[in-house]
């Protein structure tokens, strides 16, 4: 059995499961560390297992390009190239060619790019994609998908839709190795809410072993983010892995779970950390601010992570403001260990029926973003 | 006894010795990994104990102007600031004040200097290096001296080992705490043998519980570095640790080993390891250089740090030309452990006896810096 998915316990809408994939065992619901350029910032694989990452991101677009997927291929593929034996998922690479609106070209073959590297031009198709992610090796791929940005009117977004279902129909019959890779489908629909039915209807259609939801939180407000996955979880079967794409704060993290989403992902605790800032049971706070100059506490109390066992945030703003690549590296560390622990204790309300109380809990006292 | 210099063993020139200090025992002869900032860079505290850290220097210039002696002082000294219990040695300041040429003017009182953060002006006297060094709470400090550049004319090399005579006697008489820090004099004499004599004779007259060699290895010919150490360190006393300030490449180490230096420190492992040099058995090489594209091995067949057990060259090639963080930690981490590895390497050989032959054979197979 190369892939399944167990569902061990429900709390409201909320869902205790297991993933079983071919390079070990998930359980969720689960945030995923991006590793977009084969490392994720700052981390050594040893971190990213001390941190208790169960499945890392990989991201197609950077890969494809740099070092070229034949290269990872050849090296015998992204799991032995960045020395990482448990699970990966990669991504289509569609939402960053897509982030480069000006040097794309949307054809219904596929899209045509500009390298971001050396301007070479590029044409990426959904069986490029899967060829890609297949020489990449990944556990789970994704389907190639046209992702809306926002706002996006109604004919736009339907347009959209409609390639998306057709790209993600030659995804799947382009994808050769489910045996060893599961291919996950995408809805889109924009902030559209019949877009949002049709499109996971047709993707559903389709069939696969697992269903993201793309094209939400690209900028729209809070409540619409909410209301719109509030209203597209629904539309998902409840049988199979329910992955929110590039999702998110906090407190995103704890709404989308008590929705009934089980797989995370999102650059936030790495990137926000490489800028200062810093994730805490209260809220995040900058520790480029003054106001820690002679802090003598660690960023969080209550973390256990090496970095609030060992270093003041006087000690973390000095590193901070001289520069020095170890202040990036500690609140790296810090974010994903504050991540990962969210989702320990978010599994463990479920497991014991108390995820309502544990997400008021924690709302009330997260402040901030 | 807050320090003591015990010889071991000697095998020609060479020594194999122990200090004792406040924090801890440094066996010898040893390299200290360089932490200007109070960070050795990219590298945590544990990995520097991985590496077999038994020492680590810090930059007084540095971390008088940023974040502040004081403040650090109140934080509970250098030590637990950068959660370093271990013993750590630091400079006077005065080779990154006579660096900054433009920004300097020296009286017989101390010299004038201008922050290189944020334009400042400063005074770093003898007595104040020493109440910054107490501040920081170094087990080892460092006398204030001037540092000759190359070249250095006779009549100038004399002004400056004469001022640092003086300099140094005035650290001396404003050192309040040998129970708990060992102040050390430094040699200077540019590339004068008369003037070397003059110093080493004088700096031994003030007396100090250890020697340094300063002045060396700024920009003059090897040849003339190794005539210059040569003779420099036959005009110290055998019964204290003499300690080669800035140097050097494994070369140097192997040779200055050999002539009874017992004390080295240098960026060179971690700055040329962000630069994407790594040093090997065999000599140095560029990680950036496109052979490495595919090449499966580590940086070195015969290390056993965690990079090469983990990394290949295609993938830390990969991981430097994509920009990644994990690259400066990959080869700062793996130089520095090659350097502590060489000096455990050299100890073994002097308590066997076999130093000279062990020099021989490095460097025979060794090329390259």
């Amino acid at each position: 059995m190369p892939f399944a998915f167990t569902l061990k316990k429900t709390d409201g809408r909320a869902r205790r499961g297991k993933l079983t994939l071919t390079h070990g065992e998930v359980e969720t619901p689960i945030f995923m560390p991006v590793g977009t350029q084969g490392s994720v910032k700052t981390l050594s694989p040893d971190e990213l297992e001390e941190i208790g990452t169960q499945i890392l991101l990989g991201n197609t677009y950077h890969l494809y390009l740099r070092p070229r997927h034949k290269l990872i291929e050849r090296m015998g593929g992204l799991h032995r190239f960045m020395a990482w034996e448990h699970p990966i998922l990669t991504d289509s690479g569609g939402f960053q060619v897509f982030s480069h609106k000006k040097l794309n070209q949307i054809t219904e073959e596929g899209v045509h790019f500009q390298s971001h590297i050396d301007g070479s031009r590029h044409f990426l198709t959904p069986e490029l994609s899967v060829t890609i992610q297949r020489s990449l090796g990944a556990d789970i791929m994704m389907a190639f998908d046209e992702c809306t940005p926002y706002p996006a009117e109604h004919d736009y977004a339907e347009a959209a839709v409609e390639r998306t279902h057709r790209w993600e129909q030659r995804s799947k019959r382009a994808h050769r190795t489910p045996d060893r890779q599961a291919l996950f489908g995408i809805v889109q629909g924009g902030m559209h809410r019949d877009l949002r039915a049709r499109s996971a209807a047709q993707i559903r259609a389709i069939g696969f072993p697992g269903y993201a939801i793309g094209g939400l939180s690209v900028g729209e407000p809070k409540e619409l983010f909410l209301e719109m996955l509030d209203y597209t979880v629904e539309l998902l079967p409840t049988g199979e892995p329910r992955y929110l794409m590039g999702v998110g704060t906090p407190t995103d993290l704890v709404n989308a779970v008590w929705m009934g989403i089980d797989m995370f992902d999102c650059v936030m605790p790495t990137r926000n950390g490489r800028n200062g800032m810093v994730f805490t049971w209260d809220g995040p706070f900058s520790i480029r601010n003054a106001e820690h100059k002679e802090d003598p506490r660690p960023l969080d109390p209550e973390c256990t992570c090496w970095v609030c066992r060992k270093f003041t945030r006087a000690y973390l703003r000095h590193l901070y403001k001289s520069g020095e690549i170890l202040a990036l590296r500690a609140n790296s560390y810090h974010n994903l260990f504050f991540y990962l622990e969210l989702m320990t204790r978010m599994r463990k309300a479920i497991e014991e029926g108390r995820m309502g109380e544990f997400r008021e809990r924690f709302l009330a006292r997260y402040k901030g973003i």
